[in-house]
């Protein structure tokens, strides 16, 4: 059990970046990863749609031997995890409860800012996990529709995200927050539009790092870290095409993702 | 069978523009509609998943004892028509060819402009449904991602769509077109944007209109237009919640969508 490997799961290719991180904090974790291309993307749907979804993604990395689930999509970790952990005896994590700690530990003045899918937003998730580590935080949360299909589009150093994001950020901008949390994985690829609107004196969270490290801590919680002493084998399967997913993991997990498989059972 | 429904898919909300003109042109014909709204949007996804999602929306209309099977989507009618004509006896029409039609009819110098979703743009349906209607005519294409994402944002007169169409439609400046068809059911809303950016001269084709008026000619021709002497009755089937669909579905109709209700079988 402790060399199976662990899955992954994401609407599309966002939760490549907790790839990323993962095989970072773990070299030697083999990891399935699935993302659900056919369907992309979850934030403009419904919390039932949603859910159906990610028990379809549950179930079918559970027939790939997985020994932990990470749901890597912001927008089903808001609306899937609770329930998801209820039904399903194999331990699961979202990236939510991460990213909401790694923001509490960064305020200075209890005033963060969430921006997400409208899923997500409307969710309240970030705002629940946030209070319960510290109840006296302010919490502000707008949601960014546009930031995904601009961030797919590829125009990520294009003026007009700027635009964009000024219009967004307007309403956090007399908030007087400083930490302001990129809840879903495509906003890390308009970082520095983002940075710009709100400036150096806000500190931006990323889930993805704060995801792996809470679940190198899991693993060894349960005694589940691989004893293997050799790199990692990752496989990738999308319910779309495999070859659109190659070009743009490259840009997301940093090198190619190789053994991409197509499923249709999902 | 003469008073059977006439069946009308699309991945979302599109496919509306054509209700409404199927209602006006043919106020009798009873329409039972199916927007994919739980896998919306198509136009980015590879031809071999939009063919499997067509194929079950034609399925699912069949189970409706449907007559007459319209493709209001621009995406599934470029991948989708050619094999579902082949693969299924009902008579399917899609909204390619009555576009490419209208715009053959309004071109007076030969020069005509499509936009449209990646995949459209990729299938050059477009481009064989002109040239087979007149092989001298040039014809210029280009996609348009985020035009779908900004109209179902609600974004139409806003600035940032004009930033946007000026991006999208540099290319089709310097090409002297006098017509250009917007090959995507979502792109007359964002009409005034586009408008200000090509001029005056440019004469915009949507093909909800021609689309109706082809469906009404075939039905004549296969004697299959209702005896009815009462106002049509539609019924709208969602793959994601109702609530929304319904919401929006006022903008694209012009009226409320009564009777909507939600699939989990497709």
């Amino acid at each position: 059990m402790r060399n199976s490997p662990i899955g992954v799961f994401d609407s599309g290719v966002g939760g490549l970046t907790v790839v990323k991180e993962l095989t970072r904090e773990m070299p030697n974790e083999d990891i399935v990863y699935f993302g659900d291309t056919a369907r992309v993307p979850y934030g403009t749907k419904s919390a039932s749609t949603i859910q159906k979804f990610s028990i379809q993604n549950v179930l079918f990395l559970l027939k790939r031997n997985v020994k932990l689930i990470i749901i890597a999509c912001n927008t089903s970790s808001a609306i899937g995890l609770p329930f998801l952990s209820k039904y399903f005896s194999i331990p699961i994590i979202g990236v939510i409860k991460p990213g909401a700690k790694a923001a509490v530990r960064s305020t200075r003045n209890g005033r963060i800012g969430v921006i997400g899918t409208s899923a997500t937003v409307l969710s309240g998730a970030y705002d629940k996990e946030i209070k319960a580590l510290n109840s006296g935080i302010k919490v502000y949360s707008g949601s960014c529709p546009l930031f995904v299909p601009l961030a797919e589009e590829g125009w990520a150093n294009d003026g007009i995200v700027d635009v964009v994001a000024r219009k967004y950020l307007a309403a956090f901008k007399g908030r007087n927050i400083d930490t302001l949390i990129m809840g879903c994985t495509h906003y890390p690829l308009l970082r520095s539009s983002i940075r710009r609107v709100m400036g150096k004196g806000v500190k931006l969270i990323d889930s993805a790092e704060e995801t792996a490290k809470e679940a190198r801590g899991l693993l060894e919680e349960c005694g589940l870290k691989s004893a293997a002493r050799r790199k990692n084998r990752s496989k990738f399967y999308v319910s779309d095409a495999p070859d659109k997913f190659r070009a743009v993991a490259r840009r997301f997990l940093g090198r190619d993702a190789q053994a991409v498989e197509r499923v249709d059972d999902v």
